[in-house]
């Protein structure tokens, strides 16, 4: 099967990160296709951000060209979940409810660990909005935007753990990893931590080989019933696609 | 003072008809501005659309050149409302919140009345983000379109009315109009309900006032800080607007 | 347009307070009137006192001789609010939400600086009353019953300070005055905190001003339709008013 | 042991049935003082009554001469309840939550029958603040104010039950009577039901008596802490009492 | 009356502590029938205990030979409550929602000092299925399972002194005592604590007595009806009951 | 990797019919070991039946004499996950959180169709206790006991779809099969609804399997810590077994 997974940024690193680790992560049959927007922002840091990204995100899954089975979208908080679903017939899971899912099945409550404090409230507002947060007992954030806690490297999981260790002496029994671009460090951040550690990507592409596997697709009936595509809707995914109009690559960071 | 009444969808009409219920209600001394996005959609049906218009508000936002001191965001349950105040020193307010609050003023319950049931979900989690679904006591669509509910006219009052009366059968002490496009039927619409009747534009344009007046602009710590502007956001609000990427005029209904 | 502006206690000198705050913020046009209760309490300090302020100010609503427009209830946290609103057809405004209100326009969490421990389990209840609480970070108190905290003057404002920032550490983005006896001391405090300020007296005839000025009154079908005011009530609101029953004068403090 | 059984209005024929019951459910040595306030309503309906006889029924206890061991406040729903917790330090059990409590322990939900519309929001506002609305799954009024419910007699029964099996259809698995007034009518109630039917006065007097036993007292740390009685209270619990005011008697009906 | 006062565990010691309390709360008439299972856990710590001893109490309940009017279930936190009100018509009283409710009337809030840390999670989970977690405002451990704890004897007391304390710091106004193998110590910590101390036991016996008293059986509409006893249930409650089946003694610590 | 996949009651045919669910559903590579327990109730119908069930499986559990990398729970609404838990290191999914997982991730509501009415208030509580109520929008009985709903066979079908279609009428989005019984009927269900259909087995061997493969454990840091072995638990889990203990096969239906 194959499985688009959406970057919600246009930092082709990011995109590649986050596909090592979905094909990594993916069983045998699956074909992981990671995907990155046209436009939109080089990192999701926030609100503005985040409603930027999920149009950015929208617009790439209205006009992508080939065939797929199932969506990932990969960024941890952001907007546009519903507006995907709505689209698409296929499968769509972001990692932000998945995570949550995950560490629901292996702990009693949970904490989430994101970037940057201009996250937190949107984060709340993710999960509360998908049903999920009344488990998690906190989100902290390590105080950096997303690019550079990327660029920290190595350097940006001391900080990390200690939000950890705080959220689960408040009784945190899982710890969610708030952040996609934090995926390429899971291997490192596991060791240091005696609880589950939660990987949005692998947990939303294992859960939409499932749905795709168990032959479920989205409810067309009610609020994700599909959208009245003949209705105008000037400069939205245009013929050709929007890549036309940037002469921009995608940037790198 | 100067208040920017941005409509969500691109529908001339519809801006026309927003910005004549916001003139009409605002004070002396208020400067209404109606705004359409440069792109987006004729009208916001559910998550897809609501997504789409949330991005092409921000972006007309950002790049607008003149002076404003207060935004008014005119589309009932549609996103963008935490990304606007992010971006944005002077207030911000959603007609959804705005209406609720008044709501929550003159009766101890209220239902909306929306145009179909793709936007339920949608107004429900809107609702719930801004805290004020716990008095919501129901949403209910007439089942229409925004475009076929506003291209009804007086024709479409009676499906609201009814669905109104449904509500205040349920417990409804006031009732909330669930679309922008109704406001032109306000007037028609508040003699037939023996309870409040609540028009978001009026409720936002009066809150907007309110909050410049006294001085009161959006909290810049926490989680509606300042987004880094400085940082690549690739095709996005870019040297001249996007006005001249769209040879289409605004649409038209 | 005729505003009451009903302080909840039987002070003078804080009736007058809240008159100049009422009066400053008041649009052209509007008169405010601010009025004592006959009887009651010098300061509401938690739930009993809080009962006794209510019924006071209900039986001054009762029989007050003049016409009006739309009332303030000017007690933060006090009980009566839907009281007020089943006997009146005008727009009554609690400084509790209405504060809570302009909050939530600002910031995506709010906390609420009161007067003493005791009031704190009451301003949740009216908070969770109202339907606000979810977006309430934090109530804490300076540990100063009313009056000592009006008297305290300058040197209340430091306890108020400290409390504010401990909130604004646990993530509160905006700050509401919880007590109507720091009104005078409004411009000191909010230079300094860096998060926008509340202060329910200017909030709540925003709002009362902004009911009146929408023709919104108070929905008379459910739970706040007008009480039968045949029906005996012994000792209640009679011939003549309760001002002669008491040689008093209002107490001054 | 000494309880008061404070009736919320000023009707003697329904203190009188009130103690009627409370003697008939008291155990052995428990001395049932049945207490009207001086003033107030003849009946509460709604709000505005509530917040009158709150006041009223705190005034009576401030002034009682006698010794008491515990307080039975024996209003459905009316207000006032924290208030006499904050005077007193023997134990204060309202017929709201006592009733709630005991259908709680026979069943997984209960529903609630009240005397009329008016009653609803203010039924579930009160078992909200005791942490006691999570497991109603109903308010339902029967369409009468008190005093009509009560003088109905044996013509009021048939719409009690009708309103019981509603709710016993929307699965409530126990009934609570909403209203003091029908405690005269629970044994005629009671065999018409085949779920456990609660009347709050024998619940409260119950848990009254149970609390003097265990030699629990109300908490004086924190909210419900002594109000400071030299604060002046103009008007309030003057010398002599209030009874010299009014040359009424309770009202008869 | 009869009242069976189950312990959770097969500690003869625990059962003999237990029945001491309910004896000494009862009332006159009131005949104690202290119970242990034949089989089960030592003690209950957790949910896996918590879980076998349900299924042990439930047995003991099904074939318990002789008469009795109502039970008490004496495992704080433990599973098993709504199964016993399902298989019997007469009342049964968990302690833990006992306590929570005789908490609920003595302060605004309460807190919970358990055991140890793996008790926390379903001590939370027992409190909000039985709808009285929302003025739970923490619950802590002293770090001790419950033999550990019930051994430590006098010296258990300092941890849990200092739990309760920082519980109240926290806001607690009264302090349930979370394992019922600390009823021997309630005369000894009540006095080190300024605020109400809750013992379930006697909280429990209590209700149960008042629930015969006023002949409030449980519901046997919806989901508290009978269970089908014909039904095959392999291995359970077997002719000659399970006592039998143990040369074991219940465990003595 | 070996999946252990528990029948919560005793009835081979049931363990046969969810071991072919699980067989089919299953990734290659993964073995199904259907798991009856020795002893408890042919069929779990309410509270009673559940609390039996629990143990029963617990115990099955804790004697399984192989190895094992994961476990489903395979009875809907019934208890035990959390102990399961506890007492394991390898992941435990139960299929009540699994479906309601899946009913999540494919519509903005679901509903569920249980056997009889008495399984409602259990199934509820199941799901809040597992943080996964708030997007039910409704639980609805077919009116018959497991035993007689599965004997029932096609026959059942009939009031399955009606019910299902009363709670999409209702809003739901999506069906949760709300007994393990009806896992035969899947496919001719599936065919009658236009919204997804989900079944607990299939979801939750699908969620086992990618809790095995992402490497996660339950965490045992908490509340889910291993419970102490070494401690008295007389009559459980005894050398040898229970399986002797019982004359009696498991019950064939």
């Amino acid at each position: 099967m194959d499985i688009l997974v959406v970057n919600c940024n246009t930092s082709a690193s990011m995109t590649e990160a986050i596909g090592r680790t979905a094909s990594r992560v993916a069983r045998p049959g699956t074909n992981i296709i990671p995907v990155t927007p046209y436009w939109g922002v080089s990192s999701a840091d926030g609100f503005y951000d985040s409603f930027i990204s999920a149009a950015a995100v929208l617009e790439r899954l209205t006009t992508y060209p080939d065939h797929f089975d199932g969506v990932v979208l990969a960024g941890y908080g952001e907007h546009g979940r519903e507006g995907a679903r709505q689209l698409l017939d296929v499968p769509v899971v972001d990692i932000t409810e998945a995570s949550a899912m995950f560490a629901d099945l292996v702990g009693q409550t949970f904490g989430v660990v994101t970037s940057s404090d201009i996250a937190i409230s949107q984060v709340r507002q993710s999960l509360q909005a998908c049903g999920l947060l009344s488990r998690c007992c906190g989100v902290r954030s390590v105080g950096l935007p997303v690019l550079d806690l990327v660029a920290a490297g190595s350097a940006g999981r001391a900080p990390f753990v200690a939000a950890a260790r705080e959220l689960i002496d408040q009784g945190a029994e899982s710890i969610v990893m708030g952040c996609a671009g934090l995926t390429t460090a899971y291997e490192d951040l596991v060791r240091e931590l005696d609880v589950p550690l939660i990987d949005g990507i692998a947990a939303a592409v294992s859960l939409c080989e499932s749905l795709v596997h168990q032959g479920l697709r989205t409810s067309k009936v009610g609020s994700l019933g599909r959208p009245d595509l003949r209705k105008p809707r000037p400069g939205w995914a245009r013929e050709g696609g929007r890549r036309a109009e940037f002469d921009e690559q995608p940037v790198e960071r």
